[in-house]
């Protein structure tokens, strides 16, 4: 056996004879057919001698873009539902918070982790100031966050402002310089259920592509409206 | 070496990788060549006359087959994204709603329509009778409801059974004549988040694979919770 399969110069008679007696072997196997047209192909200089060779390169050019692109689609696929899984986890964890302390502490802990977020800021502006024992919960003025809004076009309908350019983000105005790098940011208007209060809530990451403009923002939406709902209830429970 | 030879239909896999390494064998033999190219012609009515020609001819197939693999790949992905987005619908429309007489409404017109169900009941069993305007929340016994939780085998970790044998549905003994015929039902426990009342979800389907035992529940155990944890806050707020 060892001698039919060595790298000999001519086929041995055995092997030819299988091969005349089986050509559905060659015939069926994609591999060897492409192989013998490659190899064919080099003797020839790979000059292109048939309009077939063209149209081979191209379809096989075509086939190898549509594996890339089926790997990717699954790949995506696969992300969409790590993303929706994680967003349960976050909205589950932040319902389960009993008041607004407890639902900062969870965002600023549990939540940052989950959604791989460098900081979170809460900015909030309501009638009368709201003091809680921590720093990512920070009491501004009305018209400052206004301004911020507006500058970042946040509406009703608007939830959400994702943004790339380091050189425009807020985080860099607020955190100081022992605070992480941030590189992309994520603004979530938490005004939707209330109109006592205007409230922002300011995602940072270190990846420049973490908030780029290009992102869909679907999940950040829904998280902006659940952390709404539960920061108007919570605000109306300590009146 | 007679086992390689022998006229399998595909073929072995040390001569595939002794004849890629050495496609010469074939390439320089005019018998072998011809022969392929013969039997080849055969199938196809004599059309074929070049190597290249049964290449493409593989090409294209296998290039049509990932083809509607990659369709089917895409389908799926958005079947989830549209699965999760009318998930995320159901869960800020329950937690728009202000108290349980809400709630239990919303259930019964607008989440009843998102998740595709002929009916929606629940049921409740608390330390008190609590009445609602609404027949499809219904006060039963303690025993019954936990009897109830047993034989679908719900616990705090298995939050949602499904079942489309209908014989054994739960719907078909409280619902009447007039109601619409249920061949899938889902229940969903409501008791995670207190242990003050025993509360479960049912869902009917008038497809018997709708809530099929086979299905995945990860969207429908995210809405019990969500359900619970709002139930819960209406419940203590009536004390």
């Amino acid at each position: 056996m060892y001698k039919l399969f060595k790298p000999t110069k001519k086929i041995s008679s055995k092997l030819k004879k299988a091969l005349i007696e089986n050509p559905h072997w060659i015939l069926n196997d994609f591999e060897i057919l492409d192989q013998l047209i490659t190899s064919e192909k080099n003797k020839t200089n790979g000059n292109i001698v048939d309009l077939r060779d063209i149209f081979l390169k191209k379809t096989k050019s075509k086939l190898e873009d549509l594996s890339k692109l089926h790997t990717h689609t699954i790949s995506a696929a696969y992300e969409n539902f790590l993303g929706a899984s994680n967003l349960h986890r976050c909205i589950i964890k932040i319902l389960e918070q009993k008041n607004l302390e407890k639902l900062i502490d969870i965002l600023t802990t549990d939540i940052i982790k989950i959604l791989q977020c460098s900081v979170i800021i809460l900015l909030f502006s309501g009638k009368e100031k709201v003091v809680l024992n921590n720093p990512y919960f920070i009491n501004i003025k009305n018209e400052e966050i206004k301004k911020i809004m507006r500058s970042a076009k946040l509406t009703k309908k608007k939830l959400t402002r994702l943004k790339s350019n380091s050189t425009e983000l807020y985080t860099k105005k607020i955190l100081n310089e022992s605070s992480p790098k941030i590189y992309s940011e994520a603004m979530l208007s938490l005004c939707t259920y209330s109109e006592d209060y205007n409230s922002i809530l300011i995602l940072g990451s270190s990846s420049k592509n973490f908030f780029n403009e290009k992102n869909k923002t679907d999940y950040l939406d829904i998280l902006a409206k659940v952390i709404s709902i539960q920061l108007r209830n919570h605000i109306s429970a300590l009146k």
